[in-house]
């Protein structure tokens, strides 16, 4: 008997540790892929240098689906197609132009970017003393009376101290999310945003606003500047409280119009049923060449299906790519995507997204249950030789986010955070900011978890 | 007798976790000042904008041992000197020039930069036939008979496939260091070496080179093509084999000039002669700025002493920070800075260098005994809410090499690899390749570090 389990440990010891090899060696062989072979930083380079900013219903955006459809079907995959959708269409219009006037005449021109979403200025432009403003709540204490007829200047700085600049971004963004919609209710003519970015430079961060449910004759335009003319005001408005501030804006919301997620998939050979996953999200804002953000999850997506294919594996579920359409503004494309899913009654298993630029790996966050992710975490010793083993719960994607049901494990790739705010929703988001080697550390990375999703399916997934 | 023991267990236990919450807290602290007060990124912007490169010998290297002494001195530390040492200087002279010539008149022009220690061209330059060459062994097969009249022409890319880019850069340098040398055996007249980079691009990366006990008359001339130049060589010379390639240098090594590594230190308040040392590198190669190699770790190295005092934090143990002169091209610093220490008889128990660019720190790998790496591991905790807790055995750094003896442990910082090579003895090693956060996460990471070993000195010490 003893003697019988000795022999059953070893034996089941052999199995694991053979399985462990396995996986070992095709991870390898996946990282060795990508770093050598991948095409993904080819494909990033015609979205950003050919195509360039691909803003929701621009003509830019639909050459992202026209190009991405070709690449995909140059992989070919066993079904590609396009998922029609209607997305906003909000437009810049002409360049936007701001000054700060310190009497009449003396003025110094500052560098802004309407925040998307925003309405216009009226057409001459909005004249008027600013009012500093570090916390939305001093909206409130500082009253109609001094707000009304000013242009409100958020200005509070990304706290340098987090580690994660994801986490800072989120304490700071409700400046740019919020500020139009509640300056408005205290009177204010316009607002003024400091760019969500932790370095000093000299170019406006733009990004999604809401008006909340203002009506159309309360929105105010509201724009953002850079964090060294944040700075500069501040420092000159303290000196000269009384210095007014110009912007002119023709920016607008156009009708909805048509568009596309791109879809791609190899069939699963055991549970074509069972869906695994991975996307990133087509769109980009329209200054820069949207490269981090997120031309690099939408080639490091497609890469995992090319290392897949050139590595000949034959998955046993099946594994789709989706190129989400508006998620900048709107999340028509992951919302679109989730919906069908539902009345398909496909059964997602697991959704991999990449947004968070593509700077070298450090791990995944994941969305799952506590059964799943201690299956996973048993994973995480695979990832250590690449330096990928940060696994962290917590939020995955704004695109796969809609899929979140009980039965799905979410997770987004977690990559070194430190520059990525130095381009995010800026004209500095470019192709030459993208390091090829740690794009493709990318892509390895989440072609290994997809692998392991693949091979494993989730144990937990039968509590469903 | 029990409960005694209960209650010494119950101690020890609150008095180790009062002493790790200290120790968190402290660390945070460090972090917090790094990012948000530490003046190393505008050291960084004079040294590599205001100076620029700093080749041993050179005016540069003497005006980066001034500004660094200068600010030293406004660090206000107990002791602050400058150590006399000789270094070798060796000098590019007029511009490098080469082409490659398919026939007489069609030629095509090809960036080169000397290798540091070549020897120049005759002042004709030279023109041979090119003969392609992956390992050093093959000079042996090949013979002199294949060789000899032509220029060699190593062309081994460095293996993308390993996640470390340092290993991958040892096991492709021998081409750089040892090729002229041993190609110089079979009669070549000259050497082209693939750079050392991993990207493709168009900028030759020099570094140093050794003629081993070659005589002067056997010396020949070695430069360096950048990666893509290599490629365009290769594939024309398989066309053509019969091309002749051009080029003509007048670098040369001139008579021994005086330089210095210049020190700075906080004497300890209770085991002053108990020596920590942190340091970098201060001249670097005459192309780019040495902005990653090694500026970066020459301003996280006075970062360390700065952001101590900026905590007014009293040291235990006296904390050294050293500038080390001619890393580059002959370690002249590092060797009379450890013989001098010998001299006095110093007790060094911890040095720590920053070497490897100034990207997001990962960790620090270690030299120390078994006994050293145990106590070590036990910190690595503290390093995890900052993603720099790989802790790995293996090499330092160049400049704290010669220090070893049983009683010290070494310690080489380790940011992320991956673009390391881009910039590594290249035009492309400037200023605005380096990110202010990144920058100071390892000051930020060092400084922790430092204080751990001052807090507790090394325990496997007293075995010495």
């Amino acid at each position: 008997m003893k003697l019988r389990l000795i022999i059953l440990f070893t034996f089941c010891g052999i199995g694991l540790q053979a399985q462990e090899n396995l996986d070992n060696s095709f991870i390898k062989s996946i990282y060795d892929t990508a770093l050598s072979e991948s095409r993904s930083y080819d494909w990033l380079n015609h979205l950003s240098n050919q195509i360039g900013g691909r803003l929701s219903g621009s003509v830019q955006a639909e050459q992202a689906v026209d190009y991405t459809y070709k690449v995909i079907e140059n992989l070919k995959l066993d079904k590609l197609w396009k998922q029609e959708i209607t997305v906003p269409k909000w437009v810049r219009g002409t360049p936007e132009f701001a000054y700060m006037e310190l009497s009449p005449g003396a003025t110094t021109n500052i560098p802004i970017l309407a925040l998307g979403g925003s309405v216009a200025t009226p057409s001459l432009g909005i004249k008027a003393e600013l009012i500093e403003v570090t916390y939305l709540d001093e909206l409130k204490t500082l009253g109609k009376k001094a707000i009304s007829g000013k242009i409100v200047f958020f200005n509070r700085p990304m706290d340098p101290k987090m580690i994660n600049t994801f986490n800072t971004y989120s304490k700071a963004v409700d400046q740019r999310s919020k500020g139009a919609a509640e300056a408005a209710k205290y009177g204010a003519l316009g607002v003024i945003v400091r760019s969500m970015n932790l370095r000093l430079d000299d170019f406006p961060h733009t990004g999604g606003m809401s008006y909340g449910g203002l009506s159309d004759a309360m929105k105010i335009p509201a724009a953002a500047v850079s964090t060294n003319h944040a700075n500069f005001l501040s420092t000159t408005l303290k000196l000269n409280p009384s210095l007014k501030f110009y912007f002119k804006q023709n920016c607008r919301t156009l009708a909805d119009v048509p568009s596309h997620n791109v879809i791609g998939e190899i069939r699963g050979s055991e549970f074509p049923e069972e869906i695994i996953v991975i996307g990133g999200h087509l769109d980009s804002w329209d200054v820069g060449d949207g490269a981090h953000d997120d031309g690099a999850g939408c080639v490091q997506s497609m890469a995992v299906l090319e290392i897949l294919k050139k590595l000949n594996y034959t998955p046993k579920r099946t594994i789709r790519v989706v190129m989400f359409m508006n998620e900048e503004n709107g999340l028509r494309g992951g919302t679109a995507y989730a919906k069908r899913a539902v009345e398909l009654g496909e059964q997602h298993i697991f959704a991999l997204e990449s947004d968070s630029g593509g700077f070298t790996p450090r791990g995944f966050s994941f969305d799952a249950s506590a059964a799943n992710m201690s299956q996973i975490m048993e994973w995480k010793v695979l990832f250590e030789p690449y330096m990928a083993h940060t696994f962290t719960e917590g939020g995955s994607g704004a695109d796969i986010g809609p899929l979140k049901n009980e039965g799905i494990v979410l997770a987004g790739l977690r990559p070194d955070s430190q520059r990525y705010f130095d381009h995010h929703h800026a004209a500095t988001d470019t192709f030459d900011a993208v390091n090829k080697r740690e794009l493709d550390m990318g892509s390895a990375a989440m072609t290994a978890l997809v692998y392991l999703f693949d091979r494993y399916g989730l144990e937990a997934a039968e509590i469903k």
